[in-house]
């Protein structure tokens, strides 16, 4: 078994037509690119066709930076597809926007320092500064920048530069509890993944964990998904649950919700590092 | 260990105070009953005390049909308690409500069958022949009353009046795909049982499958709970949820639906014959 | 969105090389096979290749019939793969094998009854009589064979010829409480699915509740499987587990666990029915 | 709703006896004790009773240093009772051994660090050295005992001294990969907390993700219990499972599995610190 990390990695969504499968399976054998994952999708409803393929570059003979050239001329163009292509040993660039509270934060900084995530965290932004010890402990660039309602946009503003800056590539929301403006959501579509504290499209907003206890549910969730402009609306990555029963406080709900927020957040992270969460309308196709 | 049927059952809520337990065990040891179950809790927010006993009455002092008398005036009473008293030799005697899909109606009738719920069912009324062939097989009296916006009232006449000729105990509404009326609903109050094929409060309503599909959710549900004038609003019992992916079908949904709707149903009927539901505002104490 | 009963199915196996997928589509659409199903794995580590296929056989150029010679003649001597062709309309015989308890039986029936499986139950057979009356109510053939320690292999023999008389093509041990001898099981080599009542391979053998209950477990499981020789140890193609906590006395495993092991048998059955699972050593492909 | 840590806990278990609850409650409330936590059970197999008592010693009329002995005196002499007393204010006190793997580590650090745990973490104990620097991150002493076979009876000399010096009232082995001398153990019975990566008793011993792969099961498992003298084979605290497919490689498994780890381990730890697991036979009771 070949463990490598030069691979390319292309997600590919088309419209279905006959041979897909076949002309690009094709495309990287002939030029001596040995597959190592293959997974792929149709959309019999919408006829619409899904892949993730990822293949060693050891002997591929069509050089790395001329791949995504060859493969739109000679392939993606005539299907009408849209594709991306990645390379699995440049890492995607992470922040991390937090508030208050660290579980979530504490998880993926764990992850990251345990080698588990191919991927780099350059900076964490709150507008708190009860975390900074936190990024202090990881070695991470941490940056207060409190928002309010008067200076929400020029802040925004600030942390667009820090993630230029940084060449952040996508950013996670990990309990920031600020909505964050449709134009900052602009520079990062599909690039912003948020945790909310529900089984969505339940409890949409603030204090879920309180709504959910007033309307007596026997069990709380979690959801991760990439912001959209419309609150808690955008597709979903990752949900889980727990059972809960009528001896549970909001305390308690609060408290069990914690482990499912930082266990759902870093699965819906994993499979965007990873490269395997492709968005379709408002769902995810996310592989295995 | 002790098995017997000759057994009472109380159900009390009243405002939380000091000693309502040593009370309320006291009554039972001093009167030579033998605490079989017991089972309580404190909503230490709201100061409210609930409570769930049963005791064998091979050899307590006070007549069966003395019990609810004593009980009120010596205890109950001063201490403002909501109490119900059951034995468990009378079964409760539930009316099945169904339509055309059989799954739930297959299940309970199996349970009921082999022996595994202390319940009779003496009547199962559907809107539509389709499932007439299943009450016959189980040998349970089916009765056809056909619903269009405008019988709907004199039917629900004819609905509440077998029920009443069945000394009907509660109904399960097992996918009976039609809302029940104010009307009805207060003839049964807390004692109709909905199965409605989402994880409530989420997808309210006609279509849940449908609805969970477009929004892509990566998880489904079902949930039972009482009906009450608010649709799919009632006190929650018993919900559950699956796991699905971007590759299931509003089809593969509701296969997939079809096994969590007639557990959580069966779970919910199962907790109800046994006397552990109590409703408390718009939820639920349900005892283990 | 095409819905055809027509189809054929293939389910592949063979070492991995480059370009069998590619071959094995092309040979499809060449001939106009619509693809409607398309799932492949290659396990890296054993280099196995594993596909299972669909196509609509409205348009195909190859008659029915011709289509496993010519499919082994052009692709699967070359590639040294097993195959298994099936095609969708014609429905898997199923046996089924009962002793006392009848909440496995009872959810085949149903699920078979309502038209969510696509196969034939032409023959139910027990060791006990508690069960004909199930099989009645469904218009079932039931065949009461006795097995003691001295008629035991004259019984399986009587078994053998009667699904022999019914084409049987599968069988489903639903709490048969019976092992079944090695040469019984050759005749049906991982054509005989078995619940176990335990998430093997803990608690191997009889009384798994009991087991489970002694070593104070905090889930109780199921498994089903393929029997084998071994007893307990073959494929496990689904399991399941729901937790449980001291308070649970081993009769209330076994209510709780039933309701787990028919969900976990019919999931088994229907994968198998579907021709969705391929058995490779002593392991399972589940197709999805 | 009383918010207090002024607070004595008592686990009690005794022989069952109608009125034990009484009794108990009446002791507490005589005495101006008011009680915020209640939970009792019954095991009437063994005709066993166990409880939970936990009440505010704000008014309390008995000194907090003499409740045991006039409990003791007072009730549990005449009930046969064991039972522990505790304060909430008292913190227990932790030592952690790890090995190699950081998951488990990181996972109770940050819940310790956000104030989620009422204990203190005096000291980390590997015989290895590379989670020193995770130690340092949070401020805990590590200490570095190499164990071999030839020098384990006198590093757990030298271990147990330190543990003494901590005044350490549990150990918890987090991914510890070393097995304990029964004389070890002798000095925390029922105060050894350890995780393993399997749904016991599946998979004992060394190597479970190996094992499980091999057998080809459906779902892999966490353990956490108390070490005994026999391989993991103590009272289990919490188990927990997730689903895998044949797609899942041990890698994979071993990287599902971690997430499983630190969960299942952390939810044991918590129940402890709270003192909510009171240790019967070879099983647990424990609290909600």
């Amino acid at each position: 078994m070949i463990k490598t990390d030069n691979t390319a990695i292309l997600l590919i969504h088309c419209p279905d037509k006959q041979g897909i499968l076949a002309v690009v399976t094709e495309f990287i054998n002939v030029n001596k690119g040995n597959i190592l994952y293959l997974d792929q999708w149709v959309d019999k409803e919408d006829e619409q066709f899904f892949m993730r393929v990822e293949w060693s570059l050891d002997e591929f003979e069509i050089p790395r930076e001329k791949i995504e050239e060859y493969f739109a001329t000679l392939i993606a163009h005539r299907l009408e597809m849209k594709f991306n292509l990645y390379f699995k040993n440049v890492k995607p660039r992470m922040a991390i926007f937090v508030s208050k509270m660290s579980h979530c934060l504490y998880d993926m900084l764990a992850r990251h320092a345990a080698g588990e995530w191919q991927v780099d965290i350059p900076v964490i932004i709150s507008n708190h500064l009860e975390l900074e010890h936190v990024a202090q402990r990881f070695g991470i660039p941490f940056k207060h920048i409190p928002i309010s309602k008067e200076n929400k946009a020029a802040q925004e503003a600030v942390q667009l530069e820090l993630l230029n800056k940084y060449r952040v590539s996508f950013v996670v929301l990990a309990r920031y509890m600020q909505v964050v403006s449709d134009d900052f959501i602009q520079y990062y579509p599909n690039k912003i993944i948020n945790i909310h504290h529900s089984f969505l499209p339940a409890f949409v907003g603030a204090k879920p964990y309180h709504a959910a206890h007033a309307r007596g549910v026997k069990l709380i969730g979690a959801t991760s998904h990439y912001v959209t402009a419309d609150l808690d609306a955008g597709p979903i990555i990752k949900q889980d649950v727990t059972h809960i029963t009528h001896k549970d406080t909001v305390e308690a709900l609060v408290r069990k919700g914690q482990d499912l927020e930082k266990i759902v957040l870093s699965r819906a992270v994993a499979k965007h590092i990873e490269r395997k969460v492709l968005v379709y309308g408002n769902r995810t196709v996310v592989f295995e």
